[in-house]
């Protein structure tokens, strides 16, 4: 089995799998009960958090757990919006860029509902955000601006060293970056100092599903958006989910200790697909612009699926747009954004590497490559 | 090490870990994926949610896969009362019982900031929903009532067929029930068949964390909580947590399967616990009304922190009040509500078993009784 569908979700490593249920075992006391073994999974917990911190060079008290980079992006536009917008009520004004993920761009409705003034900022050719119109759209009314690092359907890394320089001067302006596709080979952008809000996804990085963070300044006001216990500080209620947390935290240290040389790895990968696709008159997008671990190509006027299909039938896995676009019935909203023509769009499909692809999962793809290619000859 | 602190959290079964394992690693794609690894995971998904249904007699379409019971509850009491309002604006009355767990109670601000006019309907002396009560404040503007089926830090069982009686001349009235502390051997109240809205929590019956439940009801207008890639149904985004979700589903048969048989065996092991706990002079609440897994006692006034301790240094393992409660400031909530005054239950501590307590663990708890009794004396 080739697995080339890893930005969908990757599977999980096996000492990852064996950490979580090891801690399930050992350590299932609830971290809030007051006795020992409370006190244990509470102690587990908390070096969990310190190894997230450490990794992302951001202090411990700044990472909270959620259950997914959904439900962190939720919160962000949520109780944190509703939060800023009480502290400030002339600021109501919120800026997503356009290729968001739907657990952003699905919220609009419901910002627009509570009275918020919500535009897109475009993107580029490549998928990358447009600075230049990012820098007409920004005034004192802007409470937050929310961009990915690195897009999911296209790959495209964003400028978040320019955004950060055009947004120094709103200081007040909180910035949220969605890093769910940065952890495979662009971890270090998400370092940068400017971010105030930042949502991880542990399954999209070889942990467990049932994990997202996120990091949130100590500057930035929020409202929870789940109520009860008063776990995570008060701000996010529900028992720890302490063995996927923990395995989660594994999974991330894994990552980083890898990313110098997957990054590496993955852009020999990557130079390879595009080759072999632009040789065989595939149209890749993106251009150079994007991550190492993600290739979208097309061949129109053959249909993604079918080209999905015709690689499956060899063994070979890939999606034709985002797992999550596919049923919200927004297909391809990325090359939307980057105006690329339906018809060529609906031919699009996604390679997604991770750091366990190897060298024959590339070469078993490009071998199977000419197969497919031909279906245009015979259409 | 006795563990009687199973309404915090059960351990997980070693089958349920075991199946966690299994999923994570063979049946790892994206349900939302288009091809055959992900239709696998789809259709695994699918069992697991009909086997629920089964369970709970309800239908395959009415149950709701969320992170945590804590998330289900916000959902009922943000989306899914925004949407009950929405459709009919006269009805701005919302219903708790006094005795609901935080992640319901801690949620009345929000309702309130939101224009709800929100009233706590109030328990007898054993914690039981004060029926006369409910009957005269219901009227034909409140759009949803939240009630235990069991509750958490006493035990009592609630008169969930009286409520249903009721509230039958409310037609349009939406009920609540948190079943959270029901699995354990109240699994047949929650079959009622006018409930609307249920929630469940894995952990709490040997499943996992992470895994919570939302039986919706199909008349039940809703606006999700969670937004994005338009999971369960549009209802509830995230990437569903499959390897949980499938152990849990697992969990809550093996808890369906062995109800009657821990029914009789912890109704035994619940009267062995208070006759020895009122031989020693301990007060005990909740009366006959009790579910026979939770026994509420108190040793006033040696201070139920003290208890724990006591007991902790034999080895076993119990609760001064919930451990949600415990991080949230308001101890003893439900003594409150049931007005016990805060000298007795200061003093309180909760025993709390599960289908894996043993005649052993009991009976190691009544041999440390005396010791722990004894402090009294010296005090």
């Amino acid at each position: 089995m080739i697995y080339l569908d890893n930005s969908a979700t990757t599977k999980p490593y096996p000492e990852v799998i064996e950490t979580a249920g090891t801690v399930a075992e050992r350590y299932f006391a609830n971290p809030s009960s007051a006795h020992q073994l409370g006190e244990e999974a509470s102690a587990l917990l908390k070096q969990a958090r310190q190894q997230i911190a450490q990794i992302l060079k951001v202090r411990a008290d700044e990472v909270y757990f959620t259950a997914s980079g959904t439900e962190a992006n939720n919160w962000v536009l949520q109780g944190i919006v509703d939060a800023l917008h009480s502290k400030n009520t002339d600021r109501k004004r919120v800026l997503l860029s356009a290729i968001e993920h739907p657990a952003s761009l699905q919220q609009i409705e419901l910002l627009q509902r509570k009275g918020y003034d919500v535009d897109l900022v475009p993107v580029d050719q490549w998928g990358r955000l447009d600075t230049d119109k990012l820098r007409d759209m920004l005034d004192e009314h802007v409470l937050l601006l929310s961009t990915m690092a690195v897009n999911n359907e296209v790959g495209t890394v964003q400028p978040l060293a320019a955004i950060a320089e055009i947004i120094a001067d709103y200081p007040q302006l909180i910035w949220h970056v969605d890093g769910v596709q940065a952890v495979t080979t662009e971890l270090e952008l998400l370092r940068n100092k400017r971010i105030d809000l930042l949502t991880l996804s542990a399954h999209k990085f070889h942990g467990l599903r049932g994990v997202g963070v996120l990091v949130k300044k100590e500057r930035v006001a929020s409202y929870p958006l789940l109520y009860g216990g008063g776990q995570e500080a008060g701000q996010r209620s529900s028992t720890e989910n302490l063995p996927a947390i923990v395995a989660s935290a594994k999974a991330l240290r894994l990552a980083d200790d890898a990313q110098a040389e997957a990054r590496r790895r993955l852009h020999d990968f990557r130079v390879q697909l595009v080759t072999a696709l632009e040789e065989a008159g595939w149209q890749i997008f993106g251009g150079a612009y994007t991550s190492t671990h993600i290739v979208c190509a097309a061949l129109p006027p053959i249909p993604g699926e079918v080209l999905l299909h015709a690689f499956e039938r060899m063994g070979i896995f890939v999606s034709t747009t985002s797992a999550c676009s596919s049923r919200s019935h927004n297909p391809h909203a990325t090359l939307n954004a980057m105006r690329v023509s339906s018809n060529i769009s609906n031919s699009a499909i996604r390679l997604s590497l991770s750091h366990t692809t190897t060298q024959a999962d590339i070469t078993a793809f490009i071998q199977a490559l000419p197969k497919v290619t031909q279906m245009k000859g015979k259409g």
